[in-house]
């Protein structure tokens, strides 16, 4: 094998290092590893590293503080505070999804590794009854919106779904969803995209070697996506189609409301090029970031930037002054998004991410390291916020839509397979309270609205002691979304009537599942 | 032994039953039965549990949700929405402190028994760095708040501790206490009383064995206070010192703000002869009690009796509209509590409720039933609410004040060991900060206000991964009470200055510990 050239660009560059156990490579792994470098620009990674780490240096934490300024409510729609206006923006939405407009685009990049598993997480079952996975929930809300906007406008429509995997996950994705038909859409309407990766590199700049003939590589970070979206044509696809709105979410929250009919009817009627549905931050010491304005411009600042003055300022009303909490969940439109891949993708500078990354030493000993030793690079999905000239921020109910997956069930309790399938059912149970169903326990006794055990976070004083025994909760129940989008056309089926947990509502009808064949 | 006179009484009472074993009882299990008998009434248990039935069956759902009206606004103070009013607040507080008008009541008739321990809870030691117990916190919080009161007005005063604890708990209690001299509080200002105890009782009023020669008995809920009160000379006590306002709290919130001045301050300059502390619900199906108005006249209306159309009505603010959760946090005027224990105590009813109790049946063996078999009759602390003629809400951050202990650490993490210690090193960390201090790590590098594993219920989305390794927290940072009460005179102590933790600051300095004796 000839590398005589790739040697060359590699010393240009200094990264010659790379190669240095390339004697004793195997011909495979001399294969691959090649052809991960022919693909690569080091020049560029080189000029990604300089500018990233010049710009992580500038920002001190002070300095953001006094620069930061809260969203305006001109510029805040709220799921409580704007309830007149709900149904209204729903409709446009609906109008919008059946005249073919709204597309939907996932960032599902990323791997399972703090929840424990090695394909990627949209494949995981947080063991609901119908051991449905976050991939087949989505689908199914996409076909049910379909069908509402069908029904509404009395016309067919489609709502494309595009999907940003990685390397890592591109092809475990695909043939997970071709085994599974698509879960009921149409093969044409669902796109695969792949992020870009990029090297780890050590303090220095110098790409990192976890292994004698492997590279440290990680995806370039959720805002990949710009870069992607341009190179994989997929802004072409979405012109070619007629797309004018893009609903963009992350893969891991189990109550996402994709393309939410609401959302984008609200950022439409107020002529919005890009918006941010957010979740109330309640508590000054969350880990979230926020949506704020940082000299005039909107921006997502993060939990670690933030200090603690800043953190607990309140508005007169009592709010947190900072409260916008990011949920990785937005709204663009193609003309933003087209301006954002040709004109300011590019100038975007990647933020620094400092880890312990394992690497092989000089001798071509794998060490692990105790502290950081290098970064990586990433960009990120909000980093455009700043080029809108009209944002807008979308305030809903952290229990109706917001319950990420990130942990493994051992870990400290929180954003788990066990909180994220709680909160589905809890929605679920609500659904069928709201719809003037309830619960009776395996005595004929009515179970209360509010089950002892809450959701995570919630508090049972020692007063609250006068609850009947055997309501260890919360309920078993949980509604297909090919039945219901959001709560809505429930009432025919439950209106009056007692069920016992575990109840499924599916295509198919209304089930009581009994334990244990009972 | 003689027991034909009880024997009859029993006989009247239609409760002979629980003698059917006396003849195979040895005579000390012969003579305590017989002791805790004696002082029993039970005509007086009988017509208990007529009312408390009759009671609870009236009272429907959907009546009490129709007759429900949220806090007036003028009937509520809030640290987030009157900070302008704060520091008055605080002053006239400290000002009946300093006249030796203030008492504080501890409810502590509780086991530990869902905390798996069989010691009042008091004695528990969540773990700090000083291993401090609940009590000793407590204790040390009084102390500081005299000090800070006699400073302020250059004359000596005390805050009389009172202490509920019930005949489980009372002996153990007084006997901690003494062995660690009352921890530095006077002995004279420190006292013991016991709430009562009334019999489980079948669904027919019959009284229950747990054993042959054992009743089934149990506190008579922490509204037993009320007849303490009265029985053991409490309120006469408080008049001889010349009391006017008292603090009632229950023990297992590591975070109680015992006699806070503000609270005391907001309700006095009312003119309030009641008052609750509360936290606002921010999750319709949040397992807390509400107090609003029902009827016209306050309560607290318990999660269990609310339907979920009220739990998720809002005010046009977006906040629940029913959104003062219960703490058992209270203020009363001692001529309110006088009142109470003369006029109104006798005609409080019992709540129900229905328990699976063990029990031995007819032919002397123990049962453990799988569903209620009987009930447990108690009295709220916050059912004499109704009798105020101006009664005050008093509204303030979860995060500063409420963090209860009740669960062991292998459930499911919430409202245990594990978080009640968070919660108490995170808002000392912040006590910190807003001095003027902050941490680093162990490489110098100073640690963002925000850690990454914040407090339970904190989200850390996708996006916010642009955190230094190495920051897996809280902080562990511990703040004697002796040193500060509620974060105030640090500043001259951490100013300027970087710690490392574990950092703790008591009356003999600020100590940093490191592991391991590095």
């Amino acid at each position: 094998m000839d590398i005589s050239k790739l040697a060359e660009r590699l010393a240009e560059a200094g990264q010659s290092h790379v190669l240095q156990f390339w004697d004793q490579l195997n011909p495979e792994d001399q294969a691959e590893i090649s052809v991960d470098l022919e693909s690569m620009n080091f020049m560029e990674i080189n000029s990604f590293f300089k500018t990233a780490m010049k710009t992580s240096g500038q920002s001190s934490q002070e300095k953001v503080d006094t620069r930061m300024e809260p969203v305006p409510r001109e510029h805040l729609g709220s799921v409580t505070r704007d309830r007149e206006s709900l149904k209204e923006w729903e409709e446009e939405g609906l109008r919008c999804i059946s005249e073919n407009k709204v597309a939907v685009l996932l960032l599902a990049g990323g791997q399972g590794t703090r929840l424990g598993v090695s394909y990627p997480k949209g494949m995981y079952d947080v063991g609901l009854p119908s051991h449905k996975t976050l991939f087949q929930i989505q689908a199914e809300r996409i076909q049910k919106l379909e069908q509402l906007a069908e029904k509404q406008h009395s016309r067919k429509c489609c709502i494309p779904w595009y999907i940003m995997t990685s390397g890592r996950t591109m092809d475990m994705t695909k043939n997970f969803f071709k085994r599974h038909n698509y879960f009921g859409l149409k093969e044409e309407n669902v796109f695969f995209f792949q992020q870009g990766m990029l090297p780890a590199v050590d303090f220095n700049g110098k790409i990192i070697l976890e292994g004698k003939g492997k590279l440290a590589m990680a995806p370039d970070g959720n805002g990949g996506l710009y870069r992607a979206l341009g190179t994989q044509n997929i802004v072409k696809d979405m012109e070619t189609r007629g797309i004018s709105y893009i609903h963009v979410y992350c893969v891991d929250n189990i109550l996402v409301k994709v393309a939410d009919p609401a959302f984008i009817g609200f950022c439409t009627l107020k002529g919005a090029d890009c918006g941010a549905k957010v979740v109330e931050k309640t508590n000054p010491t969350e880990a979230v970031g926020v949506v704020c304005k940082v000299d005039g411009l909107y921006q997502v600042v993060e939990y670690s930037e933030i200090t603690l003055a800043t953190a607990q300022k309140r508005s007169t009303d009592g709010r947190l002054m900072f409260n916008a909490g990011n949920i990785a969940n937005h709204f663009f439109t193609l003309t933003f998004l087209k301006e954002i891949v040709r004109t300011h993708e590019p100038q975007l500078q990647h933020h620094v991410a400092q880890k312990k990354i394992p690497y092989v030493n000089t001798q071509g000993q794998l060490i692990k390291p105790d502290k950081p030793n290098g970064i990586k690079m990433e960009k990120f999905v909000f980093d455009i916020f700043q080029f809108a000239k009209n944002f807008m921020v979308y305030e809903v109910l952290r229990e109706d839509e917001f319950s990420p997956l990130k942990n493994a069930d051992s870990q400290d309790g929180k954003d788990n397979p066990t909180t994220a399938r709680h909160a589905l059912m809890s929605l679920h149970h609500r659904w069928i309270l709201n719809a003037g169903g309830h619960f009776v326990d395996e005595n004929g006794t009515r179970i209360p609205a509010i089950p002892r055990h809450g959701p995570a976070g919630t508090v049972t004083p020692e007063v609250s002691q006068n609850l009947k025994d055997g309501t260890d909760l919360p309920i078993k129940c949980e509604i297909s979304p090919l039945v219901s989008y959001g709560g809505e056309g429930l009432e025919h089926l439950v209106n009056g009537q007692a069920f016992q947990s575990t109840l499924v509502i599916d295509e198919k009808g209304v089930h009581e599942l009994v334990k244990n064949g009972l």
